[in-house]
Parts: C-alpha cells; sequence; structure tokens
C-alpha cells in the first residue's frame, strides 16, 4: 500500500502569508522533502520529522525520494517557495508517480501558494490589474531562441510581464538581451518594478523604468514586472488601471 | 489624521486557503468594504463590523466608501476573491488614494492571496509548470479586439494560456471566437482544463480539448486553462511539463 504525498507551496516563506491549507499539510507530514533553503525557512514545522533536503537542481532525486518514502505508506510533503503549481515541484512529482504502475502510486494532492508574481505585486502597487505574462528566463531546459520569442510576443500584445529567474551568477547577459527586445516595442519610460526577496529578511523594491532598469541590482531572487503601455507610477507604486475605459470613450 | 486600508485577497472564499495574513487583516479591521458575495464567504471574521457591502460593478462606489471610513481614522479591510493584486480591487482603491491631497490620504497595504489561476492549476495538476499568460474575456473595460489581439499572441508564443471571466449570462459568444483564434494556431487537441468555484461549494473540474471545450458547462465562476504544445493529460490529470529537455537532447 502507498501513502500520501502532498506538493505543498510555502508562498515567500514566511509563516504568515502561507495558507492554512499548507501549514497544516505540513505539520501532519511524517517526511518534508524540499530544496534545503526552503526548509531552513520553516524550521518550527519541520522539527522532528525525516527530512530529504537536497541542494538545488536535484529536482528528479527529491521527487523520486519523497515517492519512495510514500511508498513506504507514510505522508510525505514536498515544500516549494511561492506556490508549488508555478515553476514548481508539482509537475515533476506528478509525472513520476503517474509513470508508476497503478499499485505502486501514491495518492497526491497540490497546495497552491503565493507565488512570486503575487507578492512583488502586492509590494509594487497594484501592476497586474490588466492581462499579464509569465517568463522564466531560465534557459536551462528551455531554449533561450523560445524565452526570446515569448518576450517578443508578450510585448507585441501588450502584457504586462513578470520575469521570474532574471539573473543568476552564472547568467548574467539574458536580462539586457530582453531588455533590447522589449526597447524595439515597447515606450523606454515603461515602468518597470524589481522585488528581490519578497516577503523574506532583505525585502528590496525599486521602481525603475524599461530604458533604465538592468542598472539596478537583479538577482535569482529578484521578479521583475514590466509594465503595460497603460502602467504608471505615482509615489512609488506602480499602477495598470484595470481597463482602458473605453466606455467612458477615454481610451 | 486618516486610517488604513487594507485591500486583501480571501482566496478561494474558504478559510482554509486564506493565508494568515489576510485572515488578520479582517479580523483586526473595523469596516469590511466588499462585493456582498465575497463577504458573505467569510460570516465568521466579519461579524460584529461595519459591513459595506456593495453590489457587483459598484467597484467604485465601494473604493470610495471605503477611503471615507478610512478618513475617520477607522480601520478598513477592502476584501476581494482570489488575490486582491490580480483583477482585483487593489487597483482602484489605490488610485482614489492617490488622487487625495496627501493629507487626506490613508495608509494602504495590499495582502496578496490564492488567485484563480493558482487554484485551477492545483486542481487540474500541474499545467503552471512552464510560462504562461492571463487573459480576462471579459470587455466591459477593454476592447474586444485588443483581447482577441493578446489571445492570437499568447497563443503564437506557446504560452499555457488562462482565462479568467470566460463567459456571463450576458457574453456568451466570446470563448467560442477565442476557441476560433486559438484553432488557427494550435492543436485541436491540446488539452483544456475548466475549474468552476474552485475551493467552493460545487467545485466541477473537466479536462477536455481546444476542439471541444466550449461545448463544456463554463460560467462566470469558472477558470479556463488551455495548455501549451507540450501539455499532455494522464489519469484524468493535466500536466506542462517543466522544461523542453534540450539538454537531454529530447526537444
Amino acid at each position: 500500500m502507498a501513502g500520501k504525498i502532498i506538493i505543498v507551496g510555502l508562498g515567500p516563506g514566511n509563516y504568515f502569508d502561507m495558507t492554512a491549507r499548507a501549514k497544516s499539510a505540513i505539520e501532519s507530514a511524517e517526511v518534508i522533502a524540499g530544496y534545503k533553503t526552503y526548509v531552513n525557512l520553516i524550521p518550527e514545522l519541520v522539527a522532528g520529522k525525516k527530512i530529504i533536503a537536497t541542494a538545488m537542481m536535484q529536482e528528479t532525486l527529491r521527487a523520486e525520494l519523497a515517492i519512495s518514502e510514500a511508498q513506504k505508506n507514510l505522508s510525505v510533503a514536498v515544500i516549494s517557495s511561492g506556490d508549488a503549481g508555478i515553476y514548481g515541484m508539482a509537475g515533476l512529482v506528478i509525472e513520476k508517480i503517474l509513470d508508476l504502475p497503478e499499485n505502486l502510486q501514491p495518492e497526491f494532492e497540490v497546495v497552491a501558494g503565493i507565488s512570486a508574481v503575487n507578492s512583488a505585486a502586492a509590494i509594487l502597487g497594484a501592476p497586474l490589474m490588466h492581462d499579464f505574462a509569465v517568463i522564466s528566463l531560465s534557459d536551462l531546459l528551455t531554449d533561450w531562441q523560445l524565452i526570446k520569442k515569448r518576450v517578443k510576443c508578450a510585448a507585441e500584445g501588450d502584457f504586462v510581464i513578470a520575469l521570474y529567474n532574471p539573473k543568476s551568477k552564472k547568467r548574467v547577459t539574458q536580462i539586457e538581451e530582453v531588455q533590447q527586445i522589449l526597447l524595439k516595442i515597447k515606450n523606454p519610460q515603461t515602468p518597470v518594478g524589481i522585488v528581490t526577496n519578497a516577503g523574506r529578511a532583505g525585502q528590496i523594491k525599486i521602481i525603475s523604468t524599461l530604458e533604465k532598469f538592468t542598472q539596478e541590482e537583479i538577482n535569482m531572487f529578484s521578479l521583475i514586472l514590466i509594465g503595460n503601455s497603460k502602467t504608471f507610477v505615482k509615489n512609488n507604486f506602480m499602477i495598470t488601471p484595470r481597463g482602458y475605459e473605453i466606455k467612458q470613450g477615454v481610451q
């Protein structure tokens, strides 16, 4: 008999921004699997439990270890920061489970969380009042040409654009390429918000413009939000109007 | 002296999927402002408080009433379902506040919540493991031509596409127009997930295809997720692989 795996989104990583469902799922689990930086964000919740804390990039191993624990009829929580369903662990764990013969498949459930795009938006003001596109600049598993194409399509559709993984120690030029693609289509004065360590110690909020934002500090803990053609900045808050006011004839 | 307004995302509307920050903000507020259907979702939290419950479409009035309560030095929680920062009340309230002379501006804060796209994804499996675009089909405040253009751009970029407000009693043909636009670009067998009343009483999950999904029950409480070219369905779960596996040469 196989146990159950709950794939849980922690949100930004502080208890206050976690849902009651996420907290309860972690509390009731016998085994916790997660990237060690995230496990370390919730020491009180995981105390006394068996911990499978693997390094970054070891997602596949982590998913397999979690499943093998559940197959011992244990309850397992696999944790992701943000929303486990947005660039998180949900996909990999579910794929691995459904690849197994049916009698070896643990039950599973995904518990949504506050993703970085939600947290960053709340900190910046109200940039997501209209349609938006979410793009990860990590090219580890995605062809860079496709990522660039998506940036171009998102700009042509005048979406607000959220960039996950904009920069890492080894990957520093992509954000400038993205900026160049956007500058061909969008106004250089388009507001750009950068939130680093949203909802965690060391949170930084910067509001800049499309023309200048790459001069700011951006790292792997940053989320970047690029406005649409109507987004404006007032008193250091970034706001996208909820509509284009066509009914009032303002357009 | 002006009080404080907290614009709070409830998540789907059950206590279990609310963050501790949202719950605490509502508990500590003296006045609650919100669309009455959402106020009614949380009777225990709002009991004994002054309630400003306006009808749908009265967002501007609701924002103004909330601000005038805060100007009496009361603490006010303006509630939205989902994430107040995603098609919610955050933008309108902040705009109205920042339009006031500085000495009449209440303090404000946005508390993020689980939006419909997060909830629906968790119910469907793991459809948001890769880049996605979020589009509202409501043409009350947005020109329908722009909405159609965004649908086309999102399809050309092979984004997973989340559709908010796909259909209402008066607005029934748009979803079929969207389907036709997508069928010109995407495979007719592309998986489509429909979640209605996510996380609430009467929750329904349907997995269909691009070719057929408009035959299913879709209403104003539905969120639709349309897969990218790699999204697949297995055991009635919808999964988008997290990458295109280029590093393994599978592509």
